[in-house]
């Protein structure tokens, strides 16, 4: 389209540019090159391996942790490009064009959160290379901390990459030996596994059995696992893989050569098998390391929360941790329906009036009901009152691959909206809104903006995403890099709407909530409902900070009161753990978002030790980890924001626990009003789940606390000051 | 979710209705049975042969057009469904349960179009099939016109029929032998090839030369073609298969098995393979046969039309036709651009300071360029001025697959939105939006509203949309269900913002413009860009009329009075018309949305000839095709709406055409005022295009005109009613 002369100033122009950069790049020599963190004890170094290849390794206190491991990117041909377009691999044939070195130390405040400061201090290099037969450069960054480094690869705009498609990234992570590990099958489309607990050289055997059934799900390795993924050594070191700031890019899993001990970067694809759509300047989300030989240093440490951008947000005044109860678990059980009718074998949204249809009867989000929440809640002090299956469209919404299955905006005729959210806010009470998308992304973004205008009309300020089944578009998957920027283009929308998110089925966290803090909870891992699905592995709780909860908060959904179903609904599974074993979730799994998720009459019938859930924060200004094995136990006392009052929860898995807590961080010379809520002698997750003892005494700094933990069990303890 | 009990009751309730199905449904016997057009000259014949395969066959004055030919659908396994679901083909086992003819005649009106009155008279028969192995019905709808036939499959919603994946669908038609045909490659991406013209035999020989370069492109098969698909067999019967109201399906083409000369449906994939995803009730398009002796009757036949449901839209009175200019050919043909800087080699959106970069100095869409076409529209009674380029990321918009691209609402630092659409207003003009999407259909649906809101608050009332380069969702196709639904979404969204939808690159048009009459325009064809481009046959626009037109009027964008574009510009190709070739066009391709594409000083040059441009109408209450052959010429006279005067337009291919035209459509008793705009003797749309001859009589009916067209060329005629 430009003239001819045009063209030709255009390219001069260029190619002057480039002689600048050629004159700054002149190549350093490639010795390697080395830095340490803060305190020493982590050191990463970096070097050009045989043909110019990205090579890192990384040592804990002198011991291995990643041995020497590549680095690069495979670009895939742009088919969508015009025709003699050319594509190199960003694998090899580099030279170290710049070496940058620097020191950080930040203390930051987020939102909400486990401390109410964060320290973000890390060293950093960053390596300028150059790829000579392509004219390109990239820059390879690292920043170590004391517990741990994370290494990005970003893409400086430049005239021969402006755009770029991703076919595999080759990040690789070369371990020490065969290591203890805490892993779930690698999927493209569901986190809801169980943990697996193997050496890394069983994970090939044991992926099959592994591998259970999921309304949406795509394996592709039988050694590939996601991540975070926590492994121990057997001389006792910890190291944690995972990524932070995954944006613009598809979530990474991790495959293993179990010949070689060597874990490899691998993306989600996207409907054709190609892994991001790039374009210059950009960068990969961090890909991070943890170590440390204590495991409470892989629950404290927040290496991936500071290796995200800090908030984008100006005013965050309306973003609020939120405890909630609702119409939810009832119908996971099967006990009420999220759909209104059984009239009909299919609905059409505006075509289907339910007016005339013959309701259910078993209908659970009708006034009656939610009334019941709202005076529940309001009662209890709980803040907000989740009700799913409010609007039309449940009759057919799952395993239909159906396009339009919600308008996000059309209630049941017996869910009054306008009454419930006035009867609510008149108890001081908000209902928090639920957007089941049955992952038809496309249509949810056709109605997003209604659907949001919608809720500030009524007053609603958190929604519930999901993302159940198959993705439309057809062929994406829940982690590619189209669905990842769905996600986040639907917190943003929320923002300017003053609305939390708490996104279900949705990919992992990366630590986002530290740029969007509206983004105050998601799912991404086997939840509370597996209970009723057949139940989770007791150990599962005590699993999930190591790995789920290293790049944010999860609505787990705890507080099931009635572990046995049976004893009040058809449904035969049972909770794995013991009554005060659901008490601790409230404390082991950190989230600002906290549900009470049984049903009310259930909490009434043991109100003694709902008063702990009445009393518990979900905001805290600071948080110890008095103990932690992965799979085996986590206890932890968090300080709640705002006040001098402690709580501290402890759970473990089906082997019991008997935990020893030093009350050394309350205030001396203060006197503390202490509840405990243990598991009774004689307590067990599967023979006698609701035996509990709650005892009242007062204490001060110093004194200790011995507390069994049944099988399966846990306990929860308050602190209030006098 | 649901109780067994209630999953009894449920089942039970179906059973009851099955059953009343079954009493309903005895099987007829499955003779043949017969269904004939109105004037009785059309005959179709539908039966089940072999095991129940339906079966249809169709005659024109007793001789064969379509001999026995099957239809059926294959239908996919539901990968998205739950474990256990099973699929059974559509394609034979069938029981005739139920047979139903009627008869129907209407005459309706046209929001705009050739004709004031459009007469819609068939014979249906709807044959409804058992298949008893899977429990479910289909309907098989026919309706007879005399100029054709249209049949179509329904999937009535019902207990075992509620959700399907078509995999295939095969409806033949089995052609009577090796017809010459008119025809395009078939493609899933784009309708912008060269029609060639060979007998059937000879199309996959041809199909490799066929298949020249665009920015997107799918062939799927060396004997595919696309519809409307133009035929005449050795004997003078002139055949045309097409599609009616494509809705919620993927377009067909038609794939040749040559041995035996028989069509059969091909649909356009989605990125997984499959062809379409069903909610029962619902119903395929229309697929069409039109046939007559009479090649003008492929023409003057409304039966695309008429095989569309009646206006969706209550409120038309905002749609209008539009004759228009703007800022387009003069970047075409690459003596300005769409983008405004050459600084940078590629730009973000709401990133990229456009305020400081270097101007380009080329940038098309500046005020003052924009004002010469709004001066010159108002001048000269044009409606309306399009303006390409107005708004920011032109600069990377095509060959990266960039999601992106596009916001349609921020303008270039040089287009003063408002200040342009205020001056246009002052002088009874309007300004056409342009959104183009590069195919990012996402990205446009993400901005929609914004982008219509804008147009609302400036007063712009129509949009030409682009969908230049391959689809984002990516693996989905140009053709395919999925955007062939967003397609619609788009008109459906700006009718009600009141606004006139000119889609370009978008599927072929199917008739659904009779639905939605603000669709008043789309490419879908080689357009007159091609004319810059190495240039079109001259017989393109006496095929266009037989193929593309079919479905509804195309953007053919004519006028072009410079037709050699070296003596004014830098490009080398020519318009293969001659400049009266380019005033014929104004009635041959029919559009209620007509550009006068040339530059304002090339009219000016030609400012008599031009005259016919500022008279012609776009909108008629009649029109009769006086001569026609396809691929040879073809003479309409149109009456315009709302007066007396008629405008008469002939064009030729290559070998040059002797008109003569019996003015006996004339108001007996009153005179007229004749201006015809004819090719000089010597004049050729090669060696001496621009060689005109304009000569005014009166004229009366009865009266007849001689008029010879040149090689490459065409006549223009107003009739005005003194």
């Amino acid at each position: 389209m430009l003239g001819k002369e045009m063209l030709n100033k255009f390219t001069f122009k260029m190619k002057k540019i480039q002689l600048f950069f050629i004159a700054l790049m002149l190549p350093m020599l490639a010795a390697a090159q080395t830095i340490k963190s803060p305190d020493g004890k982590v050191s990463l170094t970096f070097s050009l391996t045989g043909n110019g290849v990205p090579t890192y390794s990384m040592t804990y206190k002198n011991k291995a942790v990643i041995k020497p491991s590549h680095l690069g990117l495979e670009l895939a041909k742009n088919k969508h490009a015009s025709k003699g377009f050319k594509e190199t691999d960003l694998m090899d044939g580099f030279t170290v064009a710049d070496t940058k070195t620097s020191t950080f130390d930040e203390t930051w405040k987020p939102v909400w959160g486990e401390t109410s400061t964060i320290r973000n201090n890390y060293n950093e290099m960053a390596v300028t290379l150059n790829q000579e037969s392509s004219n390109r450069n990239i820059i390879i960054r690292f920043r170590v901390y004391d517990y741990g480094m994370g290494l990005r690869y970003e893409f400086p705009q430049q005239k021969d990459l402006n755009y770029f498609i991703i076919k595999d990234e080759h990040t690789q992570f070369a371990m020490t030996g065969d290591h203890k590990a805490w892993w779930l099958p690698g999927d493209y489309d569901t986190q809801e596994y169980e943990t697996v607990t193997s050496k890394l050289s069983q994970i090939r055997g044991l992926m099959k059995s592994a591998v259970t059934e999921n309304s949406s799900q795509t394996t592709f390795s039988p050694t590939g696992v996601q991540t975070a993924l926590q492994m121990k050594t057997d001389d006792g070191l910890y190291i944690n893989i995972h990524e932070a700031a995954c944006v613009d890019y598809s979530t990474m899993s991790l495959n293993l050569d179990d010949k070689n001990m060597v874990f490899e970067s691998w993306l989600t694809p996207d409907a054709e098998g190609m892994k991001g759509y790039m374009q210059t300047p950009c960068k990969s989300p961090w890909r991070t390391v943890m170590v440390s030989d204590d495991a409470r240093d892989m629950l404290s440490c927040k290496l991936t929360l500071n290796l995200n951008e800090p908030c984008a947000l100006s005013d965050v005044s309306w973003i609020h941790p939120v405890k909630y109860c609702g119409v939810w678990w009832e119908m996971i059980v099967g006990r009420n329906s999220w759909s209104y009718t059984n009239d009909l074998p299919s609905v059409r949204l505006g075509v289907t009036d339910y007016s005339k249809c013959k309701p259910n009867g078993t209908h659970g989000a009708n006034n009656a009901e939610v009334k019941k929440y709202i005076d529940f809640a309001a009662k209890n002090g709980l803040n907000e009152v989740l009700v799913e299956g409010w609007n039309e469209g449940w009759e057919d919404w799952a395993g239909n691959s159906k396009f339009d299955v919600f308008d996000f905006v059309t209630p049941y005729p017996d869910f009054d909206i306008k009454m419930l959210n006035d009867y609510a806010h008149s108890k001081g009470v908000k209902l928090l809104m639920h957007h089941e998308t049955s992952s038809s992304a496309i249509n949810y973004e056709r109605h997003m903006e209604d659907a949001f205008n919608l809720m500030n009309k009524y007053g609603y300020d958190a929604v519930k995403t999901g993302y159940v089944g198959d993705i439309i578009p057809r062929g994406e998957h829940h982690y590619g890099q189209f669905m990842n920027n769905h996600y986040l283009y639907n917190v943003k929308m929320a923002a300017k709407h003053h609305i939390m998110v708490n996104a279900h089925e949705a990919t992992r966290p990366t630590g986002l909530c530290r740029t969007y803090p509206n983004l105050v909870g998601n799912e991404s891992a086997r939840g509370t409902e597996y209970e009723a699905f057949g139940g989770s592995n007791p150990d599962h709780t005590v699993v999930l900070p190591f790995t789920r909860l290293q790049g944010g908060p999860m609505d787990y959904t705890p507080g099931i009161f009635e572990t046995q179903l049976k004893t009040w609904s058809k449904n035969t599974s049972y909770v794995h753990t013991t009554l005060c074993g659901q008490l601790a979730l409230y404390l082991v799994m950190y989230s600002p978002l906290q549900m009470a998720a049984d049903l009310p009459e259930h909490y009434e019938k043991y109100d003694d030790a709902f008063q702990f859930i009445r009393d518990v924060a979900v905001d805290w200004s600071d948080s110890k980890y008095l103990e932690a094995e992965p799979g085996d136990y986590i206890t932890v006392a968090r300080k709640a924001k705002g006040t001098d009052n402690w709580f501290i929860g402890g759970k473990c898995d089906e082997n019991g626990h008997k935990s020893t807590i030093k009350l050394d961080f309350l205030e001396k010379g203060k006197k503390y009003a202490c509840t405990v809520y243990a598991d009774a002698k004689n307590a067990d997750y599967e023979k006698n789940p609701k035996a509990y003892v709650i005892t009242k005494k007062a204490v001060k700094k110093g004194d200790v606390l011995k507390i069994d933990e049944a099988r399966g069990g846990g306990f929860a303890v308050s602190v209030i000051k006098l």
